[in-house]
Order: structure tokens, then C-alpha cells, then sequence
């Protein structure tokens, strides 16, 4: 079908996400790095994402455009039951098909509204009218319809755009749907796109490109080498499209390591806090935090995932002072001498969380998160981290940008590398 | 220019953001909707994003396809120093031109790095090299140079992936830069683009299209009225491109504030934790939460933003028993009797925090946000959440979805919305 400039083709596909929201800015499209996740996993090839307005026109050359690229065009967003959505009736005219009530998806709506009849009135009734060339999947969690068409054997599914939804249509519909229909045409090999990921710290961007100069001249032109840095962590992530073999991939990835080894954080992707979390399931070990500039940030990541109670017991946010004195028992001597960004402080903020909540582990963090409240010794940005280990407690210091999102972010980050160097 | 099918025409823009991570799924594009909202402040209409691989005939034909519908494009991304970053060679071929040394540049690199030698390395000296038709602004916090190119008549700015210095890049240098390009050419009138969201809680989408639908058909076809649903909340947005003036537009906000305004939480699009915290300083309160199931969440959203320290105090993050019963001094037989997922329990939680930090106000949060814990009695997604004032302390359940991030981040909603209700 389509590129056959590559010698391995793959299944190409694209994502538009539909809606007004996304190009004023007032939604973060979060939706297609995920979708992306699952497709790049499936074998396929994610070649372009495009969001366009909720306009008849703009739809019909955005989706015009994806067709003429790739095999499989996902669209999410504009399935609502209110005037300002109109992608089912575009893909009606696009397809030159029209709408017909679906016995099926009405009897699913009317069930899973049952309970809230105020939600079964005539806007509600409008989602059990579907495009009559259009297979339609069951969204178990929604009112609205996932549509699927074929087009010149290609397909286009369009899905609602609310994330939860999405995701859920995603993995039990659209994903088995693709595979089935890749089973049914010959011309595809899937299942040899690679990306494997480790993380570094320590080291700027620009010399660690000089210390894989010689690598990156000697490794194959397939297997590409990118280096995406964030929050002073750089994630260094091989890919290749179809060349590679699997033990291939692996042999450069090893050598990668060895290259990378002192200043190698994790050997996977995966986020900080699950790598910290699983090294403390490893041990036994259980870890509570005391936070003032990050706020509950440093928390909130270490339970964020399921799993997270085995090890995560509690915090004291004391953003307030008095909270730091009275809770966690820092004198007010100790933050008159030594101002409340300080070493001092830090430390026996750890040691009284450790101690309070009864864990193994404590982290503790104050910082000037700005924007305001920097002074000439201690700036914006300027962030005192403490971890209290069974083996003692250690601070350090660190200067984390102007932005107070990016120093809140990056004191987790500096917070959670050390505690995965301690624990590893 | 182009679009002459407007009867009010503006300046068009577009995004391509480039990064083959963002086709990976590697990252989520959260630099596209900042400038989208900059943009839409400025007059400007965003019309379309594109996502593009670090491809050079990928880049060039969406920068094809960028110019031939808008007026200004603004790329990210692709600017760093390592082999994977194309952009700036591929901006050379688009623009027929070549790179040349910069001295402004070499020096504005080397004062930035002035304390960090290790940095400057032969890498980071390619990063002086720009390309010779294009004026070169200043990117105050790092090394990439910010590009800006004119064709015919239509300009693109070029600027980095990092968000924090696309940031500073976009409010210091390019929007400047794009008010001073709209300044010299005549056939382009901006400030009429209007958006005013207000946000609505209580009533199913369906609903509130039901109430609003002779408004909907009344106001003029050129006021368009969207709804955005998300965590329970409807934000209902009015926009205009053009064709309608601010008292018009005032007087139709108007309209619709009065017919939701049984379920009115704000008039504005701003956070609900922004809203709540003017609330409380407002009242010069102060508030604290105790978190079980929202983890540190909700305290996190209120310090989110600058000023914050004014009304939040500090929190205790519960998420082991132990610290319920030993930091907040709700009694072990209460939690055998009730559970820890319980009115009593969280009621305990609100008054003990309230008490402990010695606010006006506090939240607590207790619930089952999953996958596992959930019994048939409290199934995945309850959560019991209670609000402790000076007047005394309420508590609701809820039923919030089978999602552990769904299930914590609606919760920290609905503390949020009765919040803003109780000091409204």
C-alpha cells in the first residue's frame, strides 16, 4: 500500500484529536502520547499527530491529508451530544453514509444510565444514532458510539475524546480490531518496531553526546540515538524501525551501558518514582516525607501508583513554619540562625518525619519555589533536599531554575535519583 | 493574505512540534496549549497543531502545508546540540540558506556557562552557529538559538522544546517580535477574538444542553457555545471570531450565566484551587487537609500557584493507618467499627488537621482509588471527603469512576467545588 521506501514496511497510522478546546488551549492534549504508547507497543508506526477545530472543512482535509500518508487514522474528540460536536455527522458526509438508530447501542445507554434517569433525555437519545456504514464497538464506560470505517483498505476509528473513555476503547476495541485486521492482509510485518530507554544523571547533555561520539559513528545508521533531557535527568532511548533484530538491539543497548555506567539512573523508562518504589518493595522498606517547597508534589508522585501503600505511609506538609515547629519539632531558634532553607532545617525536618511516622526511609525538602521570596544568598530556585536513611541522614543543596513549577519538579527529581542511589 | 473567506480577517497561526518522542508517546505535548492560549490572548488565531518525527522531509512538508493556511508558524523542538537535532539544518535547506557564526551568540553562551566549563565543549559550540538569513533573538536561559525566518510576506519562529524556555522565549522575544510584525502590514485588525468560559457543576452534559437549547438558538450563529466536561465540572465556553463586539458578547455571557446559575462554581475559566485560594484570601482564612486517598494531591494543587503561602498552612498525608491513629488521633476501634473508607473516620481526619496546623479551614480525603481494595460494600471509586469550618464540619460520599488517577483527581474536584461553595 502506502511508503514503500522502506524495505520492512510497517502499519502507518495517524491521530487527529477534534476540538476547539485544544487549539485555544484551554485542554492539554494528553491523549495521543498514550495512544502513541499503545501503537508504537503494537508494532505501528505513529507518523503524524494534527488537532484541528470542530469545523466541517478543516475535519475533511485533515482526515484527506492522513489518508494519503498512513493505513490507520484514529480520531478522537467531538462525540458529545451537544451542538458544538459534529464529527459523527462529518464522517457521515465524508463516508457518504448517514445516520440510523442502533438497537444495540440504545439498549447499552438506556442500561448504563439506569440509574440516573435525568441523563436519558432526547440529547442522550441522539448518541444511539450512528453512521449506517459504520461498525460499531461496544464503549462500555460512554454514550458515545466507537465508530470504525474502511476506506480503500484502510481504517479510520474515531473515539470520544475524554481520556478515560478513550483509553478504555482503546485496549478492549480499537486495538483488537487493528490487530484482526492486520491477520487479514499479508503485506505487514509488525511486531519489529524497538525502543529501549535508560536514564542518566549527572552529566550535561552536550558531553554526554562527546563521550558517545565514537559510539554513535559505529552503531548501525538504523538504530538511532536519542537523547531527551528533563528536570536534569536525560533519557537516552534506541529505536529502530524494522532493521534491527532483537538481540541486535539488545548487544548496542549493552554497550550503551557500559558507556553510560557512571552516571546510569535506571535501565528502563520508567518514571523515577516506580523505580524508587520497587527498590523499596525490594527491601521491605517504607518511606514517609516532609515537605515544604515541593508541597505534597513528592507525596503525591510516590503514591501515584497502585501498589504504592506496601512502602508509602505519610507526610507532613508544613508549608506554614509554625507546622515545621510545632509538628515537626524544628526550633525556632534553628530557623532564626539559619533562615528555614537551610541545612539545618532540612535535616531535622527528615529526621522528625522518620521518626513521627515510624519509616525507614524520610526525604525532606525547603526551598525558595519563587516567584517571590528569593534574597541574594538564597535565590529563586534554590532547594535543600534531606534524606534520612537507617544508616544516617544527608543533605545537599541544589539551584533549580526561576520557573516554580520546574523547581518544585526538579526537587522530586533530584529527591527521587538520590533515594534510588541509596537504595540501589 | 490568506483566508479571504472571513469577513474580519486576523493573523493565522499554526504549531509543528517536532520530536519523534512525541510519536512515541515518549512525551506529552504540553508546550502546544501554552502557546495556544498566548496566541488566542493576542488575537491570533491557532488553527491547526501538527506533531512531526525528527524527519527532514517530514518537517519540510508540513512546513509546506503550515504556510500554504496561516500567516505565522512557530515550530518546537529539534534545536539541541546532539545528532538527533535536525531542525535548525533543515530550516538552512527550507530557507535556502547556511550556517554562520554568531558572535552575539558565542558570547551570550559562554557568559551563560561562565560557571559551568564543563559544559562548554565543542558541542555546545555548534550551538553558535545559525543560520545566515535569519534574525536571531535572544533565548535568555539556554543555549539554542531562537530563529525567526520571512517568506513571503509570512514569518516562522523557531524555538526549543524544553517548556520552560520556549516559556520565556514565546513572552520576552516572539510575541513581541509577531505585535511589531502586525504593527507593519495594514490588512490585519487583532483583539477580536473573545473567549469568556464560565463553570458549572451538578447537572449531566445532556442536561445542560437541554436547558440552554433556546439559548443556543437564539444568540447569533457567529458566537459559537462549547461545552468542555471534565472531573464532573462543565466549563461552558462562548467564543468570537470577529464578528461580534465585547458589549455583545458581555450581554450573551450575561444571558447564560443567568440561566446555569443553580449550578454556577465560577464565571471565570481559572483553576478551582486559584478560585478557592482568592476565596480564602479574600477572608484572610487559612486551610489545611489530611489526605489518605488523594495522597498529597490536593494540598499540592493549592500551593500550585505564587502567593499560596497566604492561605495553606500544611497538611498531613495519612496514607497508613498508623499515621490516621497515632498524627491524627482517630481511634483504632473507629476504624474497625466504620472502616477507614467512612464518614466518622474522615470527619476525624478534617477537625484533627484543622486543630493540629490551627487553620480556619480543612479538607479530608478517604477512599478506595484502586484498581484493588474495593469491596462490594465500597466498591473501587469511593471516596468520603469532609470539609471542617469554622461553623462546623460536613462530609458526602461519592462514586467517582474505576481509575486510580480518575478516582484522585475528581475527588480533589469535588473537595475543591464545596470549598468555593462553603466561602462563596
Amino acid at each position: 500500500m502506502v511508503h514503500d521506501q522502506m524495505v520492512n514496511s510497517f502499519m502507518r497510522a495517524e491521530i487527529i484529536t477534534i476540538g476547539d478546546e485544544l487549539l485555544i488551549g484551554q485542554v492539554v492534549d494528553t491523549n495521543s502520547a498514550w495512544m502513541a504508547q499503545r501503537l508504537n507497543e503494537e508494532g505501528i508506526e505513529l507518523y503524524q499527530i494534527t488537532s484541528v477545530h470542530d469545523d466541517r472543512e478543516h475535519i475533511i482535509a485533515a482526515l484527506d491529508e492522513a489518508f494519503g500518508r498512513a493505513d490507520i487514522v484514529l480520531t478522537t474528540g467531538g462525540l458529545g451530544p451537544t451542538k458544538d460536536d459534529i464529527t459523527k455527522q462529518v464522517m457521515c458526509d465524508y463516508f457518504g453514509t448517514h445516520l440510523v438508530e442502533d438497537t444495540r447501542v440504545r439498549e447499552h445507554i438506556c442500561d448504563l444510565y439506569k440509574e440516573r434517569p435525568d441523563v436519558l433525555n432526547r440529547l442522550t437519545a441522539t448518541q444511539w444514532l450512528v453512521p449506517a456504514s459504520a461498525e460499531i464497538l461496544e464503549n462500555r464506560v460512554g454514550s458515545a458510539p466507537l465508530m470504525v470505517f474502511q476506506k480503500d483498505g484502510k481504517i479510520l476509528a474515531s473515539m470520544p475524546g475524554v481520556p478515560y473513555e478513550m483509553k478504555i476503547a482503546m485496549d478492549e476495541q480499537i486495538l483488537p480490531y487493528i490487530r484482526n485486521y492486520e491477520l487479514q492482509i499479508t503485506n505487514y510485518e509488525s511486531g519489529h518496531i524497538f525502543h529501549k530507554t535508560l536514564q542518566v544523571n549527572g552529566i550535561p547533555e552536550s558531553s554526554l553526546a562527546i563521550v558517545l561520539e565514537d559510539y554513535e559513528n559505529r552503531k548501525p545508521a538504523y538504530i538511532h540515538l536519542a537523547y531527551l533531557p528533563k528536570d536534569g535527568i536525560i533519557r537516552l532511548r534506541l529505536s529502530s524501525y524494522g532493521e534491527a533484530s532483537g538481540a541486535e538491539m539488545d548487544e548496542w543497548f549493552g554497550h550503551l551501558k557500559d558507556l553510560v555506567k557512571d552516571y546510569l539512573i535506571a535501565e528502563t523508562d520508567e518514571p523515577l518514582e516506580v523505580i524508587a518504589g520497587s527498590l523499596l518493595k525490594k527491601r521491605g522498606a517504607t518511606i514517609a516525607t516532609a515537605e515544604s517547597c515541593t508541597g505534597g508534589k513528592l507525596a503525591s508522585l510516590l503514591n501515584k501508583h497502585s501498589g504504592s501503600s506496601a512502602f508509602f505511609w505519610g507526610s507532613v506538609i508544613s508549608y506554614d513554619n509554625s507546622v515545621k515547629e510545632h509538628l515537626l519539632g524544628v526550633p525556632g531558634d534553628m530557623i532564626k540562625a539559619h533562615g528555614v532553607v537551610s541545612e539545618e532545617v532540612v535535616v531535622r525536618m527528615a529526621n522528625a518525619v522518620r521518626e513521627l511516622i515510624g519509616t525507614d526511609y524520610a526525604i525532606a525538602t525547603s526551598g525558595v519555589a519563587g516567584p517571590t521570596g528569593g534574597t541574594k544568598d538564597k535565590p529563586v530556585g534554590t532547594v535543600w533536599i534531606a534524606w534520612a536513611t537507617p544508616d544516617g541522614t544527608t543533605a545537599e543543596c541544589f539551584h533549580l531554575g526561576k520557573l516554580r513549577e520546574q523547581v518544585t519538579d526538579r526537587a522530586c527529581t533530584k529527591a527521587l535519583v538520590r533515594l534510588i542511589q541509596l537504595l540501589s
